[in-house]
């Protein structure tokens, strides 16, 4: 959806099948390296030789770094969440690494929208996040349990 | 568990019920907002007079920081993986936020460990893993799968 650029959207304004498309962010192996030094420090990530003799074939990403950018990503460019988009939970998975080079963006589905019984000021959006690749290739899936406001009377 | 130094765990070795503890990690708030302002940038987590005004009810850190510094714990003093941690998918919720000044550290729990039934060199093991604060309060819960490798015969 293109949407003007300071409208804030409601719980109420979400719909089941939207989609919504964000910008594009490269990743440089510099910042693969850097993420990794202080998040995930393990050979594959940090190095190109280890990454070569590793379960990954070449030096990729952290899974973390790829959420990281993912969430960047959601908050700059994503659906535009009244109140900002804060997580309940997550589930995630990397089908493929993310490499040097890549330039990611993210596709987002809303998938359930449920008001809450006791709060009458939110509800949870479920919503379906692929991060994609400059060649179409899914790196990250996620699913997020979205914490939305409901639109003030 | 308490183990030598440099001993790394194949799949083999894991058992359901395995508990592990990694060390304790202090987060401040310049930490909490350099990494929301590279990857979450939202107000609650760069800004208190923001943060006071949220749900949050005062800065908190992004989820997907304490996510990474979940993994940093993990990796550098948890279940000591032979081959590394690898994540295929992991589920992730966070029953609270980390604020600034907190100590958190990580108890990883064995769930199930599932030998790959086409790749005889290695399975799955799930691993649940609780990150804490100094009072014991429950920051994440994290169900991972990850990548184990089978001990060379």
């Amino acid at each position: 959806m293109n949407l003007p650029s300071k409208e804030r959207l409601y719980l109420d304004d979400l719909k089941p099948g939207m989609r919504f498309t964000t910008h594009n962010l490269k990743v440089t192996a510099e910042q693969i390296k850097a993420f990794a030094d202080q998040y995930d420090p393990q050979p594959f990530h940090l190095d190109e030789e280890a990454a070569a003799d590793s379960l990954f074939g070449g030096l990729a990403a952290s899974g973390w770094h790829t959420a990281s950018l993912t969430m960047r990503l959601m908050v700059t460019s994503g659906i535009p969440f009244a109140g900002g988009m804060i997580g309940a939970g997550v589930e995630l998975s990397w089908p493929a690494p993310t490499r040097p080079g890549d330039e990611l963006h993210v596709v987002m589905e809303v998938q359930e929208v449920i008001p809450s019984r006791s709060k009458p000021d939110r509800g949870i959006v479920v919503v379906r996040n692929e991060t994609l690749n400059q060649q179409g290739q899914v790196v990250q899936v996620m699913t997020a349990k979205v914490v939305a406001q409901r639109r003030p009377v």
